[in-house]
């Protein structure tokens, strides 16, 4: 997708602070870090919201938890704990349509979660 | 896990306002909604934190959303939108041992998560 963000730092034309990256997933810190731990985790593959998963994706979704707890572990906050959302359309505030796992730690969080 | 409340729920043992069912799947409404729509997916599998998923998870973890937006359908908050969370640990308010997923819809929704 030429104009989707996410899209450009997968093909290397925006440069993110990447901290994790395979073949098929990447991580990198969120630029407006809402906790002292902000990563966001993202297919390579381009789906728009959770509104478009596929049956077929289920395995590509899963894996983002994988490599969130792996960042989680080598960010120092798996223990103490991390928070994992994923916001679809205008009530969660999604902002970029590319699915995004954001991953956040380093402090207590509140519950409502926003 | 005899102690587990969401392995209860799997069991039969404690009824939820079940919303779908599976043989892999369990979504009920959560007892103490933050939303108008309130839904917990789990796995019937108990798997305690984000830290403990193993590679063959993923696709496990994966079908949670995929339950997640099905029933966000259902609800009639899949275009409106919604939030999806898994806490992991203390930091995040985890408070059931056992991996579960929040749908929370209906409402706009702040940032940041909590």
């Amino acid at each position: 997708m030429a104009d989707c963000l996410f899209c450009k730092m997968v093909k290397g034309e925006i440069k993110p602070d990447i901290v994790y990256e395979d073949e098929e997933i990447l991580a990198f810190r969120d630029i407006s870090p809402q906790a002292p731990v902000h990563i966001l985790v993202i297919p390579k593959q381009h789906i728009p919201t959770l509104n478009d998963l596929e049956k077929d994706h289920a395995e590509l979704i899963g894996k983002l938890f994988l490599v969130a707890s792996k960042v989680a572990e080598k960010e120092g906050v798996a223990q103490t704990g991390y928070r994992t959302i994923i916001n679809c359309n205008r009530d969660a505030g999604q902002e970029v349509f590319h699915i995004h796992l954001h991953m956040i730690g380093g402090r207590s969080m509140k519950w409502p979660p926003g």
